[in-house]
């Protein structure tokens, strides 16, 4: 693995492999079964230019678990860089404070702009449109602990991505990240002017893949294994796009009908959050919530396992954390809420 | 106790009890002579939808006291939540991410609300003119506290609580849990249109209090334990109030002379805090700092033990910290400064 | 040392030497080749009443890499206070909750006020056109380590002041630390009305050393150990100064064709950051980035073990550090950046 985490596409398949089996190995310290002090001693730098309250509570909590200590970081800008001082400055001076870096910032380019300037390992939380790779890789993961759990694999399973694919980054990242892996069947379903890239689709095909269009969730998907959906946001339309739209709304949005009458009883959802739960808000319907095939919370939960495995992968203290492992004698499960039910 | 904390109605006298009881058994730990490790790994989120600087600090060094690790948020909204999202998938995001949260929040229901959609236990940090149990806590905490060491009891004492009874929350949820405990002489002094609501008069009347209503201040009170005082807010007057108020207001205010004049030199004095130190502010008068009188800071340092408690006890772990404790070698006694001075 | 640190004023030769000492004594736990516990349980209040993010980091990781929590606070003020709390008040609160807390704010004299009432220490991180003690003391700890690197001494150097020397509170800091030590050689350089103000250079030539003030930086440095320079802010001038400015403003300016020409191959140069990079800013140049004699990163790099120290020192745990060291098995070494390159 490269000394940052700046995007999937320098991911090879056993990168991935990897970070999953390390992410694997991360759950009983993520749901403090256990306890670690790997990273006693070491500062994380968690920078916010960009509001993400979740993203930045995630990484924070994950650099907390293996046993670090977090400076968070908020706001539009660092005090230092509106008095002129460059990326290049900012970034030496905080890898100097710090042992890793995560950056979520609105300008696509920066993160890695930022990273080249320091010595210590810098993720990217987000970088506007650009990248935002610890998701996707939380996303591949759920999807792999899902089937795992399932009896399922990989191999042959059918997938639909649906909603807003053209500006989504987080399906972009996960379609790269599911071609590198045995064939499958993704279907993707999307209003007519929010299509998946044709290069991503290509890229995908070109992998042995079967990718499949289709305009309308009308169909049958009663062999659907995931469906991984995203919010269609109507500030993105077009006038010509809105007229055509609003005949249609309704055939792109999941809702319990659409599961009991179009697929099965395993087929889980998935969502990268937040949802719009606002009436007419074209996203993920709350008449799910308490559906136990409604994976969207054991999905952020799995955001702790995976950035764990992000910081000990980068840090290089995977094979340190299983000898200090210690158990906790004052552990108390969780109580299960309605929307924590598995199968 | 229940999993969480959102008002002291739900609190029992034996509950309160507990938690009094273990508040005190972590004092050496809340002045650092001794350390546990028992919250190792732990994670709080603290959420601040409402500044309050003194609540969040003091929740924070709280929950590091036991070891744990904290992720601050402040601000007027979560960034999600300003998408749409709702408080049922904020809630149970970060419950997927924390061990324990703190929300303070500007509206009243607001984290009962945050609460039902958690697996983690919520301490409700005050929710506009709601409740602020941890604040009433400390409040008796310290009461009592200050009585063992002067060798006096609850039952039989005389309290006077005055200023705005009628607005102030803290006063509200203070009297409920005074009312669980031994009967009592409680004075109320506030200015007309400022009262006591009744059905707290009478909650605590029908609990075999001895309850007395008075005007002003202008009168006996040499058999006085407690005086808890509040801040009138003049902004809260009508005109009419404002008419009658202005002639009477210094009647109103605590300061050296009413305790010398028609108190003892046992009286001990209260208050929330923040008080208004500016000229003309119909608050607590600073000419009696450095009076061992003067609680006020006794009474906020009161806050880390009995939050310690509050953690501990939701937590489940008030019997594991006894057997974690060790001394710190390195331990330098605070020097005491002018207002840290008892009897 | 006294039970704050405010001000440079307060440290005598000895204090200074003590924490130099100090200092270099933190750097393996400072790079984390050693962690230490000695400060566990202890909780900092790091309190940013003004936007400095890089001297807030600072000191929270330098807290934190001595096993000690950090609650920091930012914005423009206490949410009490803008309830009238007086600054004795937020102080005493704050001081019942924290072991030690660091403090900046944009009004001169703010942290010694605040420090009054407190009865843990306090270190002031810059009130406005105050004091900055951490800075001068990172700005000395940084020549001392580079002279002994070096094999130089103190006693003789020739260090060059240049840029705006009048509203520089760096400049004026270190100078008066330097004066403490062995005679030295020390050449004042700035435009006409950013002088250094004459009763420092009279402080610091009745204690022995040689100051002369030059106009320009035309001349020989040959024999140059240290170049300290500060950018000098246009906003700063009156039309006057504009006028006579102009035409001689890239006198001011240290850029490699400075070092080359004038001064020679172990001449550091040191800035206290940010610098504004920006075209046209009169603030040191980007084409020394990669330069070994550009010691700006380095420099920023001591603060940390120097915050150590502080800390360290302030709290009196500075001999139990060494008997707390352990050993860290998960060592990563830092790729070294271009910046990073000593001699």
């Amino acid at each position: 693995m490269s000394s940052h985490l700046l995007s999937v596409d320098s991911l090879s398949r056993d990168h991935v492999d990897h970070l999953l089996r390390v992410a694997s190995r991360m759950e009983p310290i993520a749901q403090r079964r256990k306890v670690t002090r790997v990273l006693e001693g070491a500062v994380l730098g968690n920078l916010f230019f960009e509001a993400s309250t979740r993203t930045r509570v995630s990484f924070h909590a994950a650099f907390c678990r293996l046993g670090g200590s977090v400076c968070d970081t908020t706001g539009f800008t660092f005090s230092s860089m509106a008095k002129g001082e460059s990326l290049y400055d900012t970034s030496r001076v905080m890898s100097g404070y710090c042992d890793a870096i995560v950056m979520r910032h609105p300008d696509q380019g920066s993160v890695a702009e930022f990273a080249q300037a320091t010595n210590v390992p810098v993720i990217n939380g987000g970088d506007g449109p650009g990248e935002h790779p610890s998701q996707a890789l939380l996303d591949l993961y759920t999807i792999d602990k899902e089937f795992t759990r399932l009896g399922k694999t990989l191999a042959g399973a059918h997938l639909l991505l649906t909603g807003d694919l053209k500006y989504g980054r987080t399906v972009h990242s996960l379609i790269k990240l599911l071609s590198l892996y045995a064939p499958m069947r993704i279907t993707l379903v999307s209003p007519p002017g929010l299509e998946m890239p044709s290069h991503l689709v290509d890229l995908v095909a070109s992998r042995g893949h079967r990718v499949e269009l289709r305009e309308s969730l009308a169909s049958d998907f009663s062999d659907l294994d995931v469906i991984y959906t995203t919010r269609i946001q109507k500030e993105r339309f077009t006038e010509e796009m809105m007229e055509s739209f609003s005949g249609v709304s309704q055939d792109f949005t999941i809702d319990r009908a659409f599961l009991d009458q179009r697929c099965n009883d395993t087929t889980i959802v998935m969502h990268p959050l937040p949802r719009d739960s606002r009436p007419g808000a074209n996203d993920l319907n709350v008449d799910l919530n308490g559906d136990p095939r409604l994976a969207i919370f054991r999905q952020t939960d799995n955001g702790i396992p995976v950035r764990m495995a992000i910081f000990a992968t980068l840090l290089e203290v995977e094979d340190q954390i299983e000898k200090d492992l210690r158990d906790v004698r004052w552990f108390v499960p969780r109580k299960l809420g309605v929307d924590d039910r598995e199968f």
